[in-house]
């Protein structure tokens, strides 16, 4: 089903707007926190939902291992499984050829477990089907992300591959009752930071047609202006009524960045890890709280974000829960970050609504740049 | 200050009552979560309050190396460190004698770090004083405890050491402002499961003089049976317009076992400790959640619970949560669990304020036994 992306401003190409899907819809721009395994790390789904969480990530390749796809699908999907009252989006798998390097051949990519090491194979058309037993509002279609730098005719080889995948994951999607009549399936741009093969992955990806599209491949290891060339090359060529998905970024320069560029959407583990290993997003910037010199600090975590839920506690507590490796700290850490970048996405949000984008780019970048 | 107990009512010797502190009181019969660091694990003192818990235990051993008793006592002590709204109550640093295992002297014990290898010295008087930075409600004075089965040769040095170490403890508390004005401290009985010893520990207590007493020495490897015995030994003896503690005692069956016998209070690691490892306390007994059969069993955690924080999910899920060692299937868990056990006693009390107690033991062994 096709993703409408409803328009409420333009400032400059940041937007702002909401995205609407078969079974609900969310605003954006749009901060999507990683679920990988069927939870945020530390946080139920009504924490998620005291967060104000519109869209949470699965992860396809992790589900499909444990529990099992079957056993999603009989709970009635993700979102029933984890009694999560907001949207899913389902990775396809794509991300785990990036970084467990399996064998792939044009046929698909063939994985060994990391929990028994049994083989699997995903196929654009398995990664779908697996993907609609998963039941999330959103698809993505199975893709070949190679690492920054590779050689051009690894980037070109996989831009063909990706294309070609693509066509294939979507033909079944399509021919998949349970699938088309209540999923949005994205397509996934390719192409490194070459700006031929990004348009021609970007033509090739809006040939098949997909209900919205996502920018794969990049934060991978290229520099940050490369990464945003890229960006532009492929926003410049997206239809403006349908969803721009940036996969894999979450840190606010990097958020101001691609929204600038047109982007709607994006996902990361950043803010959740950082906050596991205590690097706390402040409106200060960031700190690390497992630091010595918070440990008589009887301030509040982020007295600048007086709504945060961590800052009932003192950063010397908190800091004393770190070093200690009491997993409260974890999950209040956890907390804190997630809600300070939903936060920071809202205010970015109202800037764009009040034409005043540049002056939001600004105060980031004095803070964070 | 002296801890009086307010008496409800006596079914037999259980008893339900009110224990009054100079800061505050709390409803026994009392289980008391165990929070070593500053926090019971995976959650925060927010989750405790919601919980209903009304005294959580310290532990003065681990606090002392970090964060260290100053920062504590700078922070206004434990329960403001961890913005706790509730009663506290820190242990002496005597159950570290025991699973430590440091050298001891007739002055005191010394630790090695297990942060860092260096070494400490806690003795009667300067577990005194810490605990009075650490400015729980409740302080108990430090004690010997002998693991089960010992020579009774141990036992005895344990038991007139202990009785030593009690009046060294009890006359520093004393002389001690800051502790006397606003702490009650417990003493503890030792004795192993020897009758005459037991009673002999008694009575030196009880010629020292504390605010409240503890039971000590017991669930350490010794059959229920001769714990039982030892446990009456000593209620037989204290006096019955003070609070009575058993030290490290967590299950249903003990519990009531000791509450018959006129204990109040108890605490344990075991329902947090069980929940990380994924055996659940339900109205039916003991299950593991781990358990293949609950792979697809989509019914709530425990049924016979309505009220339980973890019935918003399936067994299904929470047992992918913890088969994949998704810290938020312990949180829930431990959520679980902590809030079974009140339920459990609160049961308890209404069952002895009705004079009922010897249905609702009956009941419970019924399934625990």
């Amino acid at each position: 089903m096709r993703a409408d992306f409803d328009i409420e401003n333009l400032d400059g190409e940041a937007r702002t707007g909401t995205v609407k899907l078969a079974t609900g819809s969310f605003k954006t721009p749009c901060f999507m926190p990683v679920g990988t395994r069927g939870s945020v790390r530390h946080l139920s789904s009504l924490d998620l939902s005291d967060l104000g969480a519109q869209v949470v990530l699965a992860n396809t390749y992790h589900l499909m291992l444990r529990p099992g796809a079957e056993i999603v699908k009989n709970a009635g999907g993700i979102a029933s499984f984890a009694k999560w009252k907001g949207l899913t989006l389902t990775d396809s798998g794509g991300y785990q050829i990036f970084s467990l390097d399996p064998k792939v051949d044009q046929e698909g990519a063939t994985f060994r477990s990391v929990y028994d090491g049994s083989y699997h194979k995903l196929t654009p058309e398995t990664s779908a089907e697996i993907q609609a037993d998963l039941g999330a509002d959103i698809q993505m279609v199975l893709d070949i992300c190679p690492a920054l730098p590779s050689p051009e005719e690894t980037i070109r080889e996989s831009v063909s591959m990706t294309a070609e995948w693509g066509k294939r994951g979507r033909e079944k999607f399509i021919n998949h009752p349970d699938a088309s009549s209540r999923q949005s399936q994205f397509g996934i741009v390719q192409g490194g930071i070459t700006p031929l093969l990004r348009a021609e992955s970007t033509k090739m990806t809006l040939d098949t047609g997909f209900d919205g599209y996502a920018i794969g491949g990049l934060s991978v290891g290229e520099g940050r202006d490369e990464m945003l060339d890229s960006v532009s090359v492929v926003t410049d060529l997206l239809p403006k009524d349908q969803p721009r998905y940036f996969m894999g970024l979450g840190d606010p320069v990097g958020l101001i960045s691609v929204v600038e560029r047109g982007v709607d959407m994006f996902d990361c583990v950043l803010p959740t890890r950082l906050a596991r290993h205590g690097t706390v997003l402040t409106t200060e910037g960031k700190i690390n709280i497992r630091n010595a010199r918070f440990a008589e600090d009887e301030s509040s975590l982020d007295p600048g974000f007086p709504e945060s839920p961590a800052n009932h506690w003192s950063r010397s507590y908190l800091r004393h829960l770190m070093a200690t490796d009491e997993p409260t700290g974890a999950r209040i850490l956890t907390l804190h970050n997630l809600a300070w970048l939903f936060n920071f996405v809202e205010n970015m949000r109202k800037a764009i609504n009040e034409n005043k984008f540049q002056e939001f780019r600004k105060e980031t970048l004095d803070i964070w740049g």
